[in-house]
Order: C-alpha cells, then sequence, then structure tokens
C-alpha cells in the first residue's frame, strides 16, 4: 500500500494522490477511524513532496473523507469508509440487483427510441479500412482551416467579454449573432417583415425542434425524393407519413407535386433547393417560384433546407425559397455554415414567422436551455472580422477543383446511367438495373473503396438500389481519380 | 444612389459595398442587364479606394448578381434584379399572403409547443429593474471564472488537434472528456461495470433524452416536492403525472415515499439528493440507501440529479445514489459542472448502464448529431490541466462566506417559519400563511429586491405559496445583509 502508486505526468500530482487515497477509503482498504501515515511518511512511500501531501489531506478533509485531530494527526472519516461494501457487497456480489436493481433496458425502452436506434445509419454503416479511399464523408476538408484566424476570433471575444460568454446565455441565441444573420439574410433578399431567428445546435436541433413544434392533422409530409437521410429520419421519428417526389434534372418534378397535393392533405413540405442531397442539384428559379406557389396556396408550411447554398462556385444568383416567398410567413428557412465552415460549432438558425420562433425558443429552452455561447460568440467574431468571405473563397477555388475532377473522372471511367450535382460537395450517380450499389460496394470495401449506397436517401425501401452518391470534399485530388477508376473498373467487372 | 452609402468601422469595407450594391439589386433599383459605375466611378462616389470596390465587384460576379463584359464594364445580372418583386409585390403588396402563403401559427402549433411555451417561466419571470438586488439567480459568479486559465486551455487545445475540433465529432461525445469523466465518476465510488457515459448539452439536454428514451407504462412519475422547475416542466412536457413526495430536514419523508409505492405503479423517480433544488437539503446517507431500496425492488429507475454535489464546503463524504446502487444498473446519473464552472460551455453527462446508453446515444445524433467539440474540449483541457481543482477551492471558500452571511441575515431579519438550505447557491425560506410570497415579492420588487416564489417548484399548482428560494450566489455581501433585511421589513409590514 502507498508505495504503489503510479505517479502519471499528466496531472496535477496532489490530485493523484487525492484520487489514490480516495480508492483505498473506498474500497474499504482503509477503515473509519483509521489512523493514516503522517505527511512525512506518506511522502517517503510515495516519493514525492511533503507539501503535495499536505496538499492531497487537506483537500481530502475539505471533502470529508478524512478528519484531523490536532496533535494526533489524520483518520479516516467513518462515513465515507467502505461506502459501497457496506451496500452490495455485504448482501452479497449482485447488492441491489437480486432486489430488482437490475433492468433489462430493451424491455423498457420507448418505441421512439428502439426507432432511432434501429434508423441510426451510424450503427449501420461501413467501416472503412484504415488507408481507404472514403467517399462517404460530405463534411468540410480541415485542411482548409484558417486556424490561426479561429484562435484570434476566439481571444477577441474572450477579451471583450469573456465573463459573459461563459456565463448562462439565452435560448433564442447570443443576440450580436442574430443580428449578424439577420442582416446576411436579408442581403440574400430576404423580407425580414414579421420574422425573426432562433439559433440552434446546428441545422438537425433546429429540424427537431420545427418537428416537435408544428401540430399535426393529416400526420403526413411530402419531400424530394431522394432526399437527405437524417431530414427522412427525423420525419419518421416524429411519427410522419412521407411522400417522396421524384427530381428532374432542375429539381422537383412539379406535375407529380400537383398530382400528390391534389390528392390528400399534408402538414409539412421539406425541400433542400440548393445542392440538394444527395442529388447535388440546384432547383431552377422558375421552379421555385412555381413550388412556393404550390404550397403556399394550400397553405403548407414548408421547410426549407438552406444546405450549403453558400457553396455556388459560379452561376446565376438564386434566392433562397424563404426570399422568393416576399412577406408571406409559411417558410421556415434552416441555415447552417456546418458544412462549409466548422461541423465542429454546433451553429444554425431557423429564420420564420416571429409568433413562430416565439414558441420554437421555448421547445429550444426546455430541450438545452441555449446553445454553446463560446461556438456562437465565436463564430460571430469570426465573421465579424471579415474571415468568412475570404475562407469561402479559398473553400469555393478547392472544392471547384475537385468537383471538376470528379465530374471528368465519373464521366471517363463509371459505366454510369444519370450524373447529377451542379456544383457543392458530392455527385450522384445511377447506374443500369442489372448493378445494385450495395453489391458493389461490398466489393470496393475489399479494394479500398467506399461509398453511400443510394437506398438510404429514399423514401420508400428498395427504392435507389442502383444509386451512390460520392462525396469528394475530403478526398484528394489523385485519389478521386483512382477511387473513381477503382470504382468504375469494379463495377463492369460486376456486370459482367 | 451610391454616394448615400454609410461606411461602418466594423466590418470589411468591401463586404458593405457587396451588400450595399446587393440591396439595390435586390429591390430593383438596379434592372436586369443595366450597367453599373466603372470601378472609377463607384470609388470616386463612395470615397473609398478603387481596389475595394474591384473587390466587391469580382464577388459580386462570383456569386452571380453581375457580370462582366470585356471592354464594356459591369452588368446586373437578369436573374438577380428584383427577384423579390417578381413575386411579391407585382402580385400586390401580400404576395403569396393571399394565396394561402399566411398561416395563423397559434392554431397550426403542437399541444407540446403551446405547453412549452405555457410552462416556460423564463417568459412569465419578474423582471427587476436595473440596480435591484436579485436573489433569482442560482449560476455561478462570473467574477470567480479564471479568464486566463480558459484561454490557455483553449489555446492548448487548439495547438495540439485544432482541425480535429472544428469538424465533425461523435454523438456519444469527445473521447478524452468521456475518459476522464468516467475516471471522475470512479473516484466518486462509482463501480463503472457496465456502465457508460454519454456527454450532453448540458443537464437538460440529457434529461430530455432520457425522458424520451424511457417507455412509459403507468405515465406516473414520482419525485420530491418541491424540486428543480425545469425537471418538473419536462416530465410533464413527456405528459408524465407527476406525484410529488414532501421532504424532511435530512431529504425525502422515507414513509410517504413507500406508501405512495405501494399505491401504484412507476415508470420512473427523479431525485436530487445533493443541495436539493430548492430546498438545499442534502440527503442523508442512510436515506440515500432506503431510497434507493425502496425503488429498486420495485424495478424503478432512478434519475439521479447529481446537481451541485461538487459544492459541499464541509461535513462527511456523501457518495451519489449511482455509487451506492454498486453494480445496479437501474440508476441514471446525469451531471454537470454548469452550475459551479461555467454554464456558457453547455457540457453535461449521463452515467448509465451501457445498452441503455447504446439507446440514448441514438436520440442524441437524430437531435443535435453532437455536443460542442469546442465546448468539450476546452473543458476536458481544462480539467486535465489541473484548473478545476483550484478554482473550486475559491468557489467553495467564496460561497461558504455568502452561505454564512445568508443564514445569519435570514435568522435575523426574516420573521420566517423554517429555513433550509445546508449549503450550495440557495437558501429555501417557509413562512406563515398569512404571508403569500407572490405578494411579498411584489411589494419587494416596488423595494429594487426580487426573489424566486417557490410556488414555482410544487408539484401541484397551490402548493408552497408561503414559501421563496433565495440565491445568493451573485449578490455581493454587503446587499445579502441588505435585500434580506428589505425583505424582512416588508414582510412584517405585511403581515401587520
Amino acid at each position: 500500500m502507498y508505495a504503489d502508486i503510479k505517479i502519471a505526468d499528466d496531472r496535477p500530482v496532489y490530485i493523484q494522490v487525492k484520487d489514490y487515497m480516495k480508492r483505498l477509503i473506498r474500497r474499504g482498504a482503509l477503515q473509519g477511524d483509521q489512523k493514516l501515515p503522517s505527511t512525512r511518511e506518506l511522502s517517503a512511500l510515495m516519493k514525492i513532496s511533503r507539501n503535495t501531501v499536505v496538499t492531497a489531506y487537506n483537500e481530502l478533509e475539505e471533502e470529508g473523507y478524512i478528519y484531523a485531530v490536532q496533535g494526533k494527526g489524520n483518520f479516516v472519516a467513518p462515513g465515507a469508509a467502505g461506502n459501497v461494501s457496506e451496500l452490495s457487497y455485504e448482501e452479497g456480489e449482485s447488492g441491489f440487483e437480486d432486489d430488482g436493481g437490475h433492468i433489462d433496458w430493451r424491455q423498457r425502452i420507448s418505441r421512439y427510441a428502439s426507432e432511432a436506434e434501429r434508423l441510426d445509419l451510424m450503427k449501420r454503416g461501413i467501416r472503412a479500412e484504415k488507408g481507404s479511399i472514403s467517399f462517404t464523408s460530405i463534411a468540410p476538408d480541415e485542411k482548409l482551416f484558417d486556424l490561426h484566424n479561429v484562435k484570434r476570433a476566439f481571444m477577441d471575444r474572450m477579451s471583450i467579454e469573456g465573463e459573459v460568454l461563459l456565463n448562462y446565455g439565452y435560448a433564442k441565441g447570443y443576440k450580436p449573432l442574430i443580428d449578424f444573420l439577420l442582416r446576411y439574410m436579408e442581403n440574400k433578399g430576404v423580407d425580414l417583415t414579421g420574422k425573426d431567428i432562433l439559433i440552434t445546435n446546428g441545422f438537425t436541433e433546429g429540424f427537431d425542434i420545427v418537428l416537435s413544434a408544428l401540430g399535426k392533422s393529416s400526420g403526413r409530409a411530402i419531400c424530394e425524393n431522394p432526399t437527405h437521410n437524417t431530414a427522412l429520419k427525423n420525419m419518421k421519428l416524429h411519427g410522419y407519413s412521407i411522400t417522396g417526389v421524384d427530381m428532374e434534372a432542375d429539381g422537383i418534378d412539379l406535375k407529380r407535386l400537383e398530382t400528390e397535393l391534389d390528392s390528400g392533405e399534408f402538414d409539412l413540405a421539406y425541400l433542400v433547393p440548393s445542392y440538394h442531397n444527395p442529388t447535388g442539384i440546384v432547383m431552377s428559379p422558375e421552379k421555385r417560384i412555381e413550388t412556393i406557389r404550390l404550397l403556399s396556396s394550400r397553405g403548407i408550411p414548408i421547410i426549407e433546407d438552406g444546405f450549403n447554398e453558400e457553396l455556388r462556385y459560379s452561376g446565376s444568383h438564386v434566392a433562397p425559397l424563404i426570399a422568393s416567398a416576399g412577406r408571406s410567413n409559411n417558410v421556415i428557412y434552416l441555415g447552417s455554415y456546418s458544412k462549409i465552415l466548422f461541423p465542429g460549432l454546433r451553429v444554425g438558425w431557423v429564420l420564420a414567422d416571429k409568433e413562430l420562433i416565439g414558441y420554437l425558443e421555448s421547445i429550444k429552452r426546455s430541450r438545452t436551455i441555449h446553445t454553446s455561447t463560446l461556438d456562437q460568440s465565436l463564430l460571430y467574431q469570426y465573421l465579424h472580422n471579415g474571415n468568412f468571405e475570404k475562407y469561402l473563397k479559398r473553400a469555393k477555388a478547392e472544392y471547384k477543383r475537385k468537383y471538376e475532377l470528379a465530374i471528368e473522372s465519373c464521366k471517363a471511367y463509371l459505366p454510369l446511367r444519370k450524373l447529377s450535382g451542379d456544383g457543392g460537395l458530392h455527385l450522384f450517380i445511377e447506374f443500369d438495373e442489372t448493378l445494385p450499389t450495395r453489391i458493389l460496394l461490398e466489393a470496393c470495401t475489399r479494394k479500398g473503396v467506399v461509398f453511400t449506397p443510394g437506398d438510404n436517401f429514399y423514401v420508400e425501401e428498395g427504392q435507389g438500389r442502383h444509386t451512390m452518391r460520392l462525396g469528394f470534399s475530403r478526398v484528394a485530388d489523385e485519389q478521386i481519380v483512382q477511387g473513381i477508376r477503382i470504382i468504375g473498373d469494379t463495377a463492369r467487372e460486376l456486370m459482367g
């Protein structure tokens, strides 16, 4: 005892001594009212300074683990000793377990929890070997991150109001960031009359809160098919029955949309008008206006996923739906910089009708109190310092090059039937019906190349079995070419 | 036009020029294919450098707002001009509104949303005048924050793995922090066999996720009465019917607990064993063991709120319920440093059975993807650097002094019937039944003193009408005395 303590380099020594002593007390190796070694003795045994032992003993006393008797030394507090053993060990190894303390959680969880687990793709994903070429990610390339500007933004903001940032903030969000984003959205053409912003932990929280806030009448939701799989998952978890509308080269198929809308009631529409996930399609301005008209005339709330619209490499300006909708209040815009800037900073925003935002704010408060003020203020200061525009310029140039390389390689090497992707961070590919992409993936994985099978993004099971999404944002140039060539070769082998 | 631009100091000038031009294009002040002033002309009109204009024009072109014609100059892109006016203004001021684009959100929201709003105390709270003495907060005193250590922790961590921190993390949490917290909980006496940790956005998200995960059978929850109002709110929002059990000086009334447990089924118990909110009572070790026994023998999951247990000023060591429960797997421990360290960092954790954590992880992923990696890694590095122990020491000394001052002042000045609070950041006071604290609060507010009426914390409406919570953590010493004296004087006046 004592001499066997292992002092690690990575933590203050007195804390390690304290923890060591606590363990002895807790395990019953030291009994209540038992005398402890003197500080001099312990320092010799542990080969550490006496001051360190004094500090450790003082804190153990403050925390109630030991008590000191003037002139006699330190003793183990009777209440602290063997707390666990009193309970579980005296009643036998199992303690409360015999008494019903053991629960079979699989039997006790809610349907929601088991569905969340079942639909959790991260738990069903492909495990790529180290060194594989992976086209599964559409997260930004971290090599682009301008860390010095991030550090500067943090230090700037901490110097201005560090104490405020570290204490409680507001459910609605960090005021300077809200004001910045309002101006930012106004510059995209949004009429802010009667609208307001709520800051959320990224797109996902915004979407989840909006789904919780909307009342259900038909219990039906309509969206593009295929579409963002997290959105599909969350609509399912909220109990919606989902109607998917096929995509054309310039966005949702308007005729089918109208047919579906005429066929029954819908509680909401979910749309990704720019760099649609997974197809990469940018909806044309004409379709945007017609889509809004079709949905608005039926009083259907539109949840607009502003996903990546910042990433346009070129081409004409396309306004978000909420801008095209003018003063109408039925578009709920979900914004995020996560796919462009830093996903590790969990910041997104909901721009919508002021009254609706009031309800969303209360839900947000009941769920997570508020979004990390550090994330919000750092992002604000980074934007305020003018870093975003410069970063975006570099990022666009980088992604554009990769995009062109990926398109070129796909055309050269893949036996594809259809290819879409107007820019952004990914392409969507459809093969002949003789080539199920799950089988292709299995074969490619063995050759060290992975991608996302497209069926993940479809509303109905069995759809999209010959499609795949290729995310290229984090793949090096030469690997883009090499990886796509391998996929092509493998596809041809399988197609015979 | 142009000359009326107002250049602010706080943002890069070229961005301001860009935004100004976008607004003109958007509002239709500039029409499609209209020629823009040359860079030389615009720089003269706006009194800014020509380079700035060149940069602004380049970016406007990249974003598709304008196009350049070699040798002729820059022109407004036809697609960009008057996007809004095409839609709403040409169809009249209201645009899509006439077409059903206007929704009365109060009619369209879910019951959950309207309940969240109704139960949102922040929207019903007392607005204290500036300069008031406010006993409503139980947040930490930001004067204690050691900003230099926070900055150092951030810089340390960013230097080690900045790129990783800014990209996507894991739903389960930041691995080094999870490992740290597992060791931390083990040092509190927890047997980690079969247990795991999920990191959440503070206590509140952890609680909300756990409530979502637990299956309902009786739909009934049991807890101390009074108790933490956010917990009450969230149990109500999750549709639980709540049974409250009265408190005694050393914690929950065991006889009543047993009677209630014998009277019917319960799906869960929610308990705050240390510095119980709002009463400030620390449950005695004997009661802890008996409470676990009563609940475990009936197979009821126990949600333990680890609220502030770090803040013990003195007295014997008291193990959390999950430590006393040994290897049983029915205790779900929710931990947070928010009330002690930095609430602005939204980090909490759930320590529970491994299998249950698996479900919670999937729910977490569907709700918010993951907790801010910046918050998690900063907190980890701060703890790792050994700052927490030193900070806690200072904080405890500070709060202990305030606590003793508050107790002393209450005894001296308040016509109270009962006083509780074994430490922590607040006291709970009960007056004679002739003194409703809502009326006392109204009178005190006029004299510049505010506190939290105790009825907020009770399960049933109408209970606790003569109680109040006094949070002293952020009140200066002299104001503690002065404020309590004013409350006392006012109470006596009202009691006649």
